[in-house]
């Protein structure tokens, strides 16, 4: 399962889609990407072993929902061993004799669209929803007319040899995802990781702020944390929280022994190595 | 704008969507509901003084992201005035002569298809996503043949006159949707009251504690919490919080009081009656 020649790395949606673009980003060798259907497909196929590794987006996703993905940590004993930020960058996708002004229909994920909003009301596209940016490019590409286009990636573009006829059309510029990489197993230290977890508190008051101790004593910073309600009684609440260090670290120990305490139950996502900020 | 007759009240979506359907449950009055295309319109119509109110979904919501209403909290300045939690009851709508065999393709928004995939799966229908469900049902109507399905409300099917095939085909059958509803106002203490709030702090290790303080000192009880990152720069983080509560309790004005000092930036979106949890 090592870094070696023709690992295999699953992913959500088409070829061209914005994961595989984080998958080429964060595996430097030479990787086989095997398209998904859904989400949970991807965790199937780590679980089953028929890949290395998979590539969910997490946070800001332009792909779909982060809910969906904390679910499947829920329902699948998989780790976290990576995460990665991308810089998202939508394109405008045409057929070859296309231009701005032939353009009367625009496919693309619902998400992209809205992120897209500005761009497609000032030349007034009529837009319709996709499943994935990826899929809106190779419905486009089969019509072959002039008058459809999809926001998509650079390298949906390559790969379905298609003309960009805009570049950067979001609505805010700085628009990164964070995808998370899974495995069997998590990472070893490196110096410079980060930490996942899931746990559940008594709702009560302070329940929380007593369990935000066992960080702040040992200035552990948090990078990410957010509550949602679980499944298994409405209103009962889960908090899926980030911090800085490795799980190994003996001050990250301490901190998840207090808090295993403190909680109703707890879950470790795994350690891995902080992805870069920039995105690009 | 008092709770008079012909109320106008904004929602995101076609006539139909589960967003209308809040909008009746809270309402008791004789409302007007006013379709808007996107939930900055629902805004952008509330702070016109077009409409007495606008609802839209927070929470694990069916016809958009939460994100994007959360967003729009910062760009306006309206408040939130109260909530509405709806049990969410998808239905398969088909026209008068279709049975479910005759089905093959169904619409409806991709979370919704989501939702049902089990069903959809069972019965091997292929799926079209659609910006919202009543508008999926729309189509449906619109091409009156046997072979299109749409998932939607069971008051949508009511609304285009059609038939229901299959009530409650979601996989997982609590599905509730949390809704605010949005104002120039928000509301005056009832003693069963909520308050939402975003605030930013420095990112150093700790500072979400030391601001939590305020609330667990107080025993003032939390009933959601989440991170985001800002707009302003990559990688700084606002804060989602709502607490039991109303901003004029005395408690509860020592505690955002204390917030204030320790806080970068705070934005009091307003306290509101607590919904009844039964979502029914």
């Amino acid at each position: 399962m090592g870094k070696n020649k023709h690992l295999k790395v699953a992913f959500q949606g088409e070829i061209g889609a914005y994961s595989e673009i984080a998958v080429y980003k964060h595996f430097t060798s030479d990787v086989q990407t095997i398209p998904c259907k859904s989400f949970s497909d991807v965790f199937k196929s780590v679980e089953a072993g028929n890949v290395d590794y998979g590539v969910v987006p997490i946070e800001n996703s332009i792909e779909g929902s982060v809910n969906q993905v904390y679910d499947l940590f829920l329902e699948y004993d998989l780790k976290v061993c990576g995460e990665i930020i991308l810089k998202i960058e939508h394109c405008l996708l045409a057929n070859r004799n296309a231009d701005l002004n032939s353009i009367k229909v625009v496919y693309s994920h619902p998400q992209a669209l809205a992120q897209c909003s500005n761009f497609l009301e000032r030349l007034g596209y009529e837009i319709i929803p996709t499943y994935d940016t990826a899929g809106g490019a190779k419905i486009v590409k089969e019509r072959g007319t002039n008058d459809v286009a999809a926001i998509a990636s650079e390298r949906a573009a390559e790969i379905y040899g298609m003309k960009i006829l805009a570049r950067d059309i979001s609505n805010t510029p700085d628009n990164c995802t964070r995808f998370l990489v899974i495995s069997t197993e998590d990472s070893p230290p490196t110096g410079n990781d980060k930490t996942s977890i899931i746990f559940s508190l008594k709702h009560v008051p302070g329940s929380l702020y007593k369990a935000l101790e066992e960080f702040a004593l040992r200035e552990i910073n948090l990078t990410k944390i957010e509550s949602r309600p679980t499944k298994r009684r409405p209103w009962e609440y889960n908090f899926y929280l980030d911090f800085e260090g490795h799980r190994n670290d003996p001050k990250c120990m301490e901190a998840l022994k207090g808090l295993e305490k403190k909680a109703t139950f707890i879950k470790i996502l795994g350690s891995y190595p902080k992805a870069k900020q920039n995105g690009s």
